[in-house]
């Protein structure tokens, strides 16, 4: 368990110094560093100007350096120091300019001084420098020489797709982000926690669901995504969850489908039941969830994060780096989702196969000195199968007899060996 | 809006003297009165003796004039003074009688003294006089002489009906009563509230809904109008609203349709839901709704009321005058009835015709300066088209995501011109 | 009613002395008191080994005599003087022995120090006796004589049942146990009061239902009756009742059926709603609705009863005797009972045969002096009218509109009688 975390951790310090945005090498590196990890990983490509439904593929953005060279010739707001300094998709731009022209393409936070905010132009072309309020208070009039060594051109959008096949077609799916720069919950959290997760579904022995995972840039990769691949997601996802900000040590926090009615939100809550969590409504919403869950694609795909994107005061700035993280942290979160898939890949309708209570003496389930252990056993058996009737899968009967699934694989495990019950 | 609660005022300070009744002149001569105002209003009769379900149109009742002269010689309970004094549908008198005698025929309320009762007798014959208790008390034992002036006689029962047409032959119905004498909130508020409503009927462009508004006498007149008009009213009537008691300026009510779930409460609520309002069960109904809502007839009537007949001291007492109703009363009742008839003509289900989220900023949609107002309008369009999948109407999406109906207005307009939603 | 109540408690303290057991003389002996009692009492015996789904009709025990010899020679835990002394099924034993091995075969209640405690070894070949824990502390090493004179052979299992015809083959069912020696609560509460019951059943002029009552062994007399008659259960049962522990004069309980939506749980509610009663979970049950509830037998039958089995303290022990049981307890649950039974005998759809409210006047429904009591019966008849539509029965109808279903039996003769509503 500490080692997962730990490696998780390891992984988020070696992709944190990456400029990730939305298209560009930054990306293309972040995924080949988890195609070492996981070898399945199919890297993809589609160009600009590719139509996906309402949005177009936008330009590829490059970027190796900028700064700001101040009146007293100080080399400031330096990319090479923090990549949030420059304006996401800022166009190039090298020039003198006066202060006055200059502060109309500086952004800062003034209720959080010490912060670079992370600011992005991916539909309007313009150019632009985060610093600090702090940074920006001492800036002083004169001239200032501006450098932004971008490239904006027609080329690729880049995206990662792991298949891995089960008993059945039918699909658990699990979409995670990479395509913001350095910071550590709100993003590198959801690649590293959904890295783990994979090497945890190649190890089920057995498993029973097909597995489809991307590593997409936010809304226009999984509109891309969608796009390219609806009527199989439709046909084949039985139920998903974005990842993201799934890294800090803080609290828990779901957000539901459009509805809440589907089996990730069934699964969520129970999973989430006996844990201090935030239950969001759907009118929270703000990652991909915004395009699974919309009239006409309607996946069951919810969340489960840790202190949830735009209700933490780092989200989105410098502050949110990796002291925000931690092990600890990161495990509890990919301990959810795994437990998330553990349950759905047992979840079935029971169904008793005698009529009346059976006689549990006879086949040696009843135990011959009765202790209050033996008799919660006994009491959880016979509820079980009270509720075993074809019409209440596994998630029901434990929400009916009010203990954790988990509680009754053993017992489903020895009522199968003895008979007693089938799967509906 | 100060005009139109002034212009309704003024309207119930003329109809206010007029010795209105189940049936007779003082009912014809309000529904001339109202016919002054929209000269669409049928005035139509049924003879006495009709047949209506368990019913019959009883006797047509009018009255000139009725007094009491004590031992004295002074005249009392004088109907030209104020009509109420007569109990309605008395019989015709002139005689001497006994103190004692007398008695028998006397109404009062001796827990209001100083309110004279509204008493009517329509279904046995009989005649009587009602007073103040105060008045009551002053009497003393010795020869009255008792005089009314009244003709109980085969005629008619009179009532008006307006129908306007809209473009679908859908209704919205409205129903108020004019069978009360001199009495403000209930009842004139409704015939003065409803006759405003027919005229802002009259303005709406392009009407989608056709209307059916009726002024009829209570009970009798809802059967009677059932009766010949439920096939019509079954098939074409959407909604509808009875109006009583609705020009004081205390409270809001509203009363359910049998099972709270048609059309018509669906709007109710919806309208009232950030207005302090009290809301009724169907159990404490007692007006027209009794008629609308019984079993086989079923109309998606609802009632939208200030405060409810029953629930105050003055009501069917001579309290009940022109000081307890005001312009600003009537105005906020018929403002609530005037938006609920607003919604229910731009009520529909929508349907977003693009699958996942549209680009807003290539369509003008997006603020090119984010401020706290322009967020909020975002947030709006993009959680109105979240649940704009065409299984929510308007006041659904309205409720889910946690706005009024009308603040949506704007929005829908401006989806529906950038070509982003369908009427579903 | 004092009559019924003390009569009951009569045969309790008739019945209390002789062994029963799960099958021998004892059930034998308590059926055949019954049947004096009620002459359609059949009595019916399944023979040892019969298969019944997944349980086996075991050996038949009967038991004469029992007692220890101490070292002193003084005879304790003495069959003769309490029953609850041999653990029920004991095998026959007549042996010295140290006070070492004699412990092994020794059961008592350390908390309850004063209680025999009831002890059972229906399907393990044991042999055992039973005493206070006082009694246990002065016992001393030495040599013991124990002796049980009883006798486990291939015999019967023996049961009773009663049939009455009523006009409609569907059946009301009720079922209790006589398989416990001398305990009152639980259980001779169950078999008195269902006697108590079927005296009035058999009174019930014109009865609707047809009536199954049973007196059985608990667990594997219900599975032997289901597995002998489920078709005829299922086909012909619209609601029964499992009657238990009804005798003390503390509480109401409640236990519900599986999923608590049976006709049989809509009327233990309705009951029971204004007494002050405990409504438990089916995770709460333990007796005979263990078998008549479980998937695929899946039977109308809930449980009314007062303190309920495992919620008091004397339960399965000598403290279970009858000062803890008396009339007014038995009189008190029997009376629940049959108040349930009175209400499905007239429980129907009602429909009212006129399209709006009736004119109750010309019926003479409607009151001529109008009191505050007649007000009410003019209300309750007009709000039954309101919602007879033939959606609700008579129970639905008493819920919404909050009365008692009995406070409307009169007014529904009334409105029979005036050709105003027809059952549906």
């Amino acid at each position: 368990m500490k080692n997962i975390g730990q490696e998780m951790y390891n992984w988020a310090v070696d992709l944190f110094p990456i400029n990730r945005s939305l298209s560009g090498n930054g990306v293309r590196e972040t995924l080949h560093y988890i195609k070492n990890i996981i070898p399945e990983l199919n890297i993809l490509e589609v160009p600009s100007g590719t139509k996906c439904f309402d949005w177009t593929i936008p330009k590829e953005w490059n970027c190796d350096d900028g700064y700001i060279i101040d009146p007293d010739g100080n080399k400031i707001c330096d990319f090479k120091i923090n990549n949030l300094h420059i304006v996401g998709y800022s166009t190039p731009i090298d020039k003198d300019i006066e202060f006055e022209e200059l502060i109309e393409h500086l952004y800062y936070i003034e209720e959080e001084p010490s912060a670079i905010p992370y600011i992005t132009s991916y539909y309007t072309e313009r150019w632009g420098f985060c610093l600090t309020f702090n940074e920006f208070k001492k800036l002083k009039r004169g001239r200032y020489k501006v450098r932004i060594n971008s490239e904006l051109k027609n080329g690729n959008l880049t995206y990662g797709e792991i298949k891995l096949k089960g008993k059945s077609e039918k699909e658990i799916f699990l979409s995670t982000y990479v395509c913001h720069p350095s910071m550590a919950n709100n993003e590198l959290s959801g690649p590293v926690v959904t890295t783990a997760l994979v090497n945890f579904i190649k190890l089920i022995a057995n498993r029973k669901y097909s597995y489809r995972i991307v590593f997409i840039p936010e809304t226009i990769g999984s509109i891309m995504y969608i796009s390219k691949n609806l009527d199989a997601m439709k046909k084949y996802i039985i139920a998903g969850f974005n990842i993201t900000t799934i890294g800090d040590n803080k609290s828990y926090s779901y957000i539901p489908t459009r509805y809440g009615n589907t089996l990730a939100d069934k699964v969520s809550k129970h999973i989430l039941q006996n844990t201090d969590y935030i239950e969001y409504s759907f009118l929270d919403r703000g990652s991909d969830e915004r395009q699974y869950c919309s009239p006409g694609v309607d996946l069951p795909i919810a969340t489960i994060c840790r202190t949830k994107y735009h209700e933490y005061p780092e989200y989105h700035t410098s502050l949110d780096d990796l002291s925000f993280i931690s092990p600890e942290g990161l495990y509890g979160g990919y301990d959810k989702i795994k437990k998330a898939i553990e349950l759905i890949e047992c979840n079935q309708y029971y169904k008793i196969n005698v009529l009346c209570e059976p006689q549990l003496g006879k086949r040696g389930l009843y135990p011959t000195i009765s202790t209050k252990a033996s008799n919660d056993v006994v009491k959880k058996m016979m509820d079980f199968l009270a509720y075993a009737d074809g019409n209440n899968d596994l998630i029901d009967i434990a929400n009916i007899i009010g203990v954790q699934a988990e509680e009754l694989f053993g017992i489903i495990e020895e009522m199968k060996k003895a008979n007693l019950i089938d799967v509906a």
